[in-house]
């Protein structure tokens, strides 16, 4: 194996990107025309295959404040799905549980508007869990599966190691960490940084 | 030993109570004068000795934002110091540096407003490193000295290990570990959570 090779074998092994996720809104087909009076438009390609920023943007409102110009994350989804920071929950007076994607049962609710209309969500409000999506190849090379909680070292300014990620593994991911801006605050980190998941 | 005895003294060794910092301000005794027309008055003490949180109140004014009604901290300081998160920086329009408490040499600056008057700094503002203060005692106990850089595993809702936390030990000190609201939301950290020190 030349050097080049042998490096690119280890990285594969144990290190994946990590990105930061700022507060966005997954939207349902019906929902996206309530609010803008038509279905979502891609703006630009996100990591995970498939997934875009929309150009269409909604004003999130809670009990105590609001958010003007939130980002819409196509394509639409089931169900709405508002993902915030713990720190933006306390601007908005709004406590998001700790939730993997897709899992908003009970959670709080918010009202959505945008320039045709308004929803008033009674669920759907959380905080994303920290997550790693693999493709299967990566997680057997990193000998992990999909579900599986770990840890993740940050190389980053103010290095950390977090607790509690979630491994999720599909063939339609790309593999990336995702981290929300106050885990990525806390870490110092800067686009491009890189994390090491630890079993 | 008995059972309390013992559990106090593995606590002693082991475990430091952790508290979130929320954005503020220290001020020099001619700054208050500047801002308030008169020093600090204490409204209530803080964790450290002798440390307090003033009655006065500033809005802090950056090139992007500004924060009204940020906590003063006394007693007064040979210079003025501003500790804000990364994200508060985001809001401000300031990158802080990544410091610990009164190296502000070089560091950004901000506009201070108070009731009688303002403040250019022309430098002061940073993000507050993770540190641990410790008496002497506990410094002892735990086998960890003034200046060390040390590892900790928070006990909280979505618990972290931080690397790169000061420890600071000092006669004067009451033995807390002092996080800001990036870090403490990042491990879900609620008043009362524990850390423990790794070395």
């Amino acid at each position: 194996m030349d050097t080049q090779t042998l490096a690119q074998a280890v990285i594969d092994r144990v290190f994946v990107e990590i990105e930061a996720s700022g507060r966005h809104v997954h939207l349902s087909a019906e929902q996206a025309v309530t609010l803008f009076g038509h279905g979502l438009t891609p703006k630009r390609p996100l990591s995970q295959p498939g997934q875009y920023l929309a150009q269409e943007r909604v004003t999130v409102i809670g009990p105590k404040g609001q958010f003007e110009n939130v980002a819409v994350l196509g394509p639409e989804r089931k169900e709405a799905q508002v993902e915030i920071s713990l720190t933006d929950g306390k601007s908005l007076g709004i406590v998001p549980p700790v939730r993997p994607s897709g899992h908003v049962k009970a959670s709080p609710g918010a009202t959505l508007v945008g320039p045709c209309g308004q929803i008033q969500l009674e669920e759907g409000v959380i905080a994303a869990q920290r997550h790693i999506h693999l493709t299967p190849q990566s997680a057997r090379l990193m000998g992990v599966r999909d579900q599986q909680i770990v840890k993740m070292q940050t190389y980053t300014d103010r290095p950390v190691i977090f607790s509690d990620v979630l491994i999720r593994v599909s063939p339609d991911f790309a593999s990336y960490a995702h981290l929300d801006y106050d885990e990525a605050n806390a870490c110092g980190f800067s686009r491009g940084d890189l994390g090491r998941i630890l079993t």
